[in-house]
């Protein structure tokens, strides 16, 4: 096999397994030449799937296990029960050093156990936090914690800033990513203790950070950081509701599109713009969550994305894999102690 | 003047007082006969306005004041300097017994302060909270609290609950509300101990209420239940997210349509149908905030409304006004604490 990125694929994770993600994984290594693949999961369904990509000849290492994590099976189970699932396995292959980065499009709660169980925590992380990327007026932002935990303490939030500002770095290829504080009024003397704390922290901490304060809800579709941090509570409401009102309003323009027949010839011809406007509300443009944090990499999926997607959140794995930004959390974890604050 | 429901206007609050609120008042006024007014502000500026609307002659008795509480007076100055504005004698009306309720478009933070001192808390309730009227796919969903408070324990989220019933059921025209808990993850052992417990409360208490457990962010704009119950903090954050997406993806939007001229055209074409959706979309169509748990109707308007919004939050302080929605708590909240949890 050729040099370069190894990725190891869940190809049994997600609803669309395994189809969407020998696929997904294809369309990525279609452009990408320097990618290559071990591939996890029943031999017998994958090896045609594979052979049939021409995109993934000679570049695709199948490793063979029965086991899977079903998606309704919880965390303790996965733990107990996993080992040996295409899951676990193609989260060992990172551990050992065999591939950059895991991918997987299932169980979100089980990816999670399982990584932390093999990958192990950075040091100096306390806690690990679950990343989104939001569209955005202007692009993405990167959101964190949304849902690794239920709360976090001010010393979390500020070594959640820290993991988002090398994260978002590393993913959306910013040079210098700004980052915001979420909270309810941009008064200083508003929100919870500890996001004032953490506030007085990124403030005057001497981290090398475009720290830009409080932000607020509506701040995050305009935009107006790169990285927005908050609990893990806090973030998975605000990404679900911000869900939830994107298809609301998608499913409204369906309807305002197949009114009648004058709507419909109108929609036809306006096709050019909505197909953009499509693209742009995709959720499959921006796959892919990680779990920051860990000694390793690992991608989720989301489980009903389409094979575009989990391509996406491939690529988002190869940025990673390929990028320093461990090394940037751990430099300003370290600042961050010796400025004196309990490390989160 | 004929008898029936008094409305209590501050009409020198908003960004476009005092014409916005006049105008509103006029139309609400003009489809209800049975409506008659108190307009507090300053009367050289009012008269004429008032005067101009038809369906405001021999209703709507201006009620002088110079004073008025300017958008950037923090709550506490409002407090100490507020007396005698437009916007404390809207409220006093509503003590005095003079008005059923009072709207104003102005300061939310000095509103809330000066309606809680003015119209004291209700008996049994400890912390009064905000609400959010949220177009749905269905119709529309109370949210409560938006941010009159930054936490809730147990007790205060079950007092939220059996406020955002009543107020859905006299603010909506809901028989029987259904109720939901805002958790992550719909698996009874997730969210915060405070939550849970209150799912407890909800769940085992003999309250006449359809308390249909956890949701989650997405439910929100599904309408799958007639009220969320949260803290304000997350309830804050959900309701500027939400608000956030729908302002991109309207940006969004035309764009789409402003492309070039084949997507102008098909715009024109389909213009029936995104005149209604505009209007679903619209703010303006859901306007009105209400702090539960005062001894008297204060409604908050967007400040930015325009007159038909206005008009709408008139119409939410008459239903209020005219229904029994204060009794319906009391009640509630004797049953709770008869079965032993303690007041929130």
């Amino acid at each position: 096999m050729a040099k370069g990125t190894i990725l190891s694929i869940d190809a049994m994770g997600g609803d669309a397994a395994p189809d969407v993600p020998v696929e997904g994984a294809a369309v990525l290594l279609a452009r990408r030449a320097d990618i290559t693949l071990l591939m996890h999961g029943d031999e017998a369904l994958l090896a045609p799937l594979v052979d049939a990509q021409a995109a993934l000849r000679g570049r695709c290492t199948i490793v063979h296990t029965d086991a899977v994590i079903t998606s309704d099976m919880k965390p303790s189970q996965a733990l107990r029960r996993g080992k040996g699932s295409s899951m676990w396995n193609a989260i060992e292959a990172v551990k050992n050093g065999e591939a950059g980065a895991a991918v997987s499009a299932g169980n979100t709660g089980a990816l999670m156990a399982i990584s932390m169980l093999i990958l192990r925590k950075m040091e100096g992380v306390h806690r690990p936090a679950m990343t989104a990327l939001w569209p955005t007026v202007r692009g993405r932002t990167v959101v964190l914690d949304v849902g690794a935990n239920l709360e976090a303490d001010a010393a979390q939030l500020v070594t959640f800033a820290i993991m988002g500002e090398a994260y978002a770095r590393a993913a959306l290829d910013i040079e210098k990513p700004s980052i915001g504080l979420l909270n309810i009024g941009s008064e200083e003397m508003k929100g919870h203790d500890e996001v004032r704390e953490a506030h007085e922290w990124l403030r005057t901490a001497t981290l090398d950070m475009d720290y830009r304060g409080f932000v607020e809800g509506d701040d995050i579709s305009k935009g107006a950081v790169d990285v927005v941090v908050t609990d893990g509570f806090t973030g998975n409401v605000a990404l679900k509701a911000g869900e939830g009102v994107a298809r609301m309003l998608a499913s409204r323009m369906r309807e305002a599109f197949t009114a009648n027949l004058r709507s419909k010839l109108g929609a036809a011809l306006a096709m050019d713009g909505l197909k953009r406007l499509r693209e742009q509300m995709d959720p499959s443009n921006v796959n892919g969550g990680v779990l920051l944090g860990l000694g390793g990499v690992s991608v989720k999926s989301h489980g009903g994305t389409d094979a575009r997607g989990f391509a996406k959140a491939c690529e988002l794995a190869a940025a990673l894999a390929e990028s320093d930004y461990r090394d940037k959390i751990i430099a300003n974890l370290l600042r961050v102690r010796e400025s004196g604050l309990a490390a989160g």
